[in-house]
């Protein structure tokens, strides 16, 4: 058993607590990055890939920039589809902003080559992670790793470990509080080295579901179908999964899709949640670890950076000014973007999947994107919360 | 029993079928308007009182533009508040247009004396009121008028005799579609002889429900309250209403309500709901009877305007022209308006009434209102809906 003191302990080393890592690092701030999984695991995960502007100034802050300035896709503009109906969103028209597509296997990547080179501290397979004292003078992270107890004695405890990790779980119920809405469908994604559909992201609206065309790069497609909750991978061959994606996109874009077979295949049920506050003495959730979205808006990695951007500049005002301030403001300034983002999410979702039988709801999904067809208001709506809201 | 040849039958002398009597009387196309109730019941009903800029025009188009010319109180904005927080939306600014606040009660009225002066057939009180041979050379409409059966023969049967009305229900099952959603809140109105409380409407989106501060002239006063499917008038007394109204407002409006006692008070359940199409053979629907908007955006009185500018139109091509084009475009035409307002309507109704107990959703109502506070966009947005879609 060994105890040792760090200035921050981070739990989580996805994006947020690679990202977070890196930050504190550059500003001279000891942290150790504490992972339940291998490094292996974390690295081949298939997540997000589209990035807002901020989120990409970030990963130049970090000093891992430029892979990501080379390799990245910048997109202008996405496209909604609905029936024989293509609309273009120009986003840079409407709002001087552009997106990136750049996966986020590729950002873990950049940033444990960063780690490594750097000579940080990132600690992998670590069982039993336990946080305590996290409203005494010093914080206490415990695991146990290679069959030995290893303590930490800390600052501030960075809570990046997800929806399923100990962090949140950490706060005791009476003063978390949790908002949650689960929607009765999931999303099937294939990737395949096959050319995307288009240069663009299409959004299909469709009575079957919603379907998505994305991409990794211009040789890799990345490709989701709206399916129900009942639904197992293993009922999905991939000759039915691009028939179906055919049938839920307009004929000239389905017609001229590029199957092939599947690198990849999963299914991942869509979820709305918040857990409040973000702070709780010396312990600081970011990321997943306190909220999701749905992934319709690709809001979940920019929430998770522009999280870690705040708590960067608050831990380090803290520690190197002892000035709390930032620290005391962080979950307020965190929340007020996350449900902006969690109502933009929501929206995207309600307005192109199928959520339910209601006839109604039907015609008015038509309605709205009809609407957005005519409104000039309407589409800048859509694209300064796609890229990213000031 | 009589028979009569008439080009047009009218059935309802409610705002939408007296304005399509004038417009057709003044393009010399012989009408006769049918009413189930009363002038007197008629003229009392206290509904609508916000008129988008396309129905002020088409007020003056049927020759009763001077009124409302005279006594309407042009509002360039709308404020909407939500604990202490108050916006205002700026219409002209962001939309170049504005509102009129004129009551429905007095639109009947201008258009009654009207029909008056240029000697119109308005005919009250017609029992039973039945649509037959829609689909055959010339409709017919029967009824019994003070005992005494009456027939009448025509062209065309245009139906705007309201949600409960015999018009839609004529069109065969199998032919009509319906689409619904039924709200779990009503809203309990209140007229009052007191100066309004704001110069402007003001939308309140608030913990215990939604309220709404209107009026129908600078002396006179019309507040709504959202209110539960079970409320009855008689368990609103004027002073539980006025005190319930306070509690829903920022302070610094609640403290200035005047108070007074109720000239009139009702409860209204809210309601979307479309039947589609609005043509079957020679009956054409219009107004309510084919179309119900939650009262939230004011689009009731708006959209049935809009439907009867266009169902004049394509009657007197019909019948003037004998070119049938624009009847027969006139179903797609409307719908397309309609399903918009729908949309609209649901919208502003969702975002500041409370319409379950999801605390997800109380929480993405208030990110709805904290975004609309800092986009320009989505100011526009409601703005551009609310004045009313070119």
């Amino acid at each position: 058993m060994s105890e040792e003191r760090v200035a921050v302990c981070i739990i989580g080393a996805g994006p947020a607590g690679l990202m977070l890592g890196r930050l504190l690092d550059l500003a001279g701030i000891e942290c150790v990055i504490l992972e339940r999984q291998s490094r292996e695991h974390v690295a081949a995960r298939i997540r997000a890939g589209v990035l807002e502007h901020g989120s990409v100034a970030l990963l130049e802050r970090a000093g891992v920039g430029a892979r990501i300035a080379r390799e990245g896709l910048v997109h202008e503009g996405i496209e909604l589809a609905w029936g024989e109906r293509r609309l273009r969103i120009d986003l840079r028209a409407l709002t001087g902003r552009a997106v990136t597509i750049y996966g986020q296997t590729e950002i873990t990547r950049d940033l444990n080559d960063a780690h490594d080179a750097a000579g940080a501290r990132v600690l992998y397979e670590c069982e039993d992670v336990a946080l305590g004292e996290l409203e005494g003078p010093l914080a206490q992270v415990s695991c146990r790793r290679h069959g030995r107890e290893e303590t930490f004695r800390c600052d501030f405890v960075a809570g990046c470990d997800g929806y399923h990790g100990v962090s949140r779980r950490s706060i005791p119920p009476g003063v978390r509080r949790e908002y949650e809405r689960v929607y009765p469908v999931g999303w099937l994604g294939l990737l395949a080295d096959t050319p995307p559909a288009a240069d663009e992201l299409i959004y299909a609206s469709h009575a079957r579901g919603f379907a998505l065309c994305s991409m990794r790069s211009p040789g890799r497609s990345r490709y989701y179908l709206q399916v129900g909750l009942e639904a197992r991978v293993e009922d999905w061959p991939d000759a039915r999964f691009w028939d179906e994606l055919r049938r839920r996109l307009p004929a000239e874009v389905g017609d001229t899709i590029a199957s092939g077979p599947s690198i990849e295949k999963s299914i991942a049920p869509l979820r709305s949640f918040v857990a409040e506050p973000l702070r709780h003495g010396r312990l600081l959730l970011a990321g997943d670890a306190a909220h999701i979205v749905p992934p319709t808006g690709a809001k979940g990695l920019n929430l998770a950076f522009s999280d870690v951007r705040e708590l960067a500049a608050a831990l380090v005002r803290a520690l190197k000014d002892g000035d709390d301030r930032a620290l005391e403001d962080y979950s307020a300034t965190c929340l007020a973007r996350i449900w902006k983002a969690e109502r933009f999410s929501w929206w995207f979702t309600a307005a192109t999947h199928r959520l339910d039988d209601e006839r109604f709801g039907a015609r008015l999904q038509q309605a709205e994107l009809e609407y957005l067809a005519g409104s000039t208001a309407a589409q800048t709506s859509l694209a300064e919360n796609y890229v990213g809201l000031p």
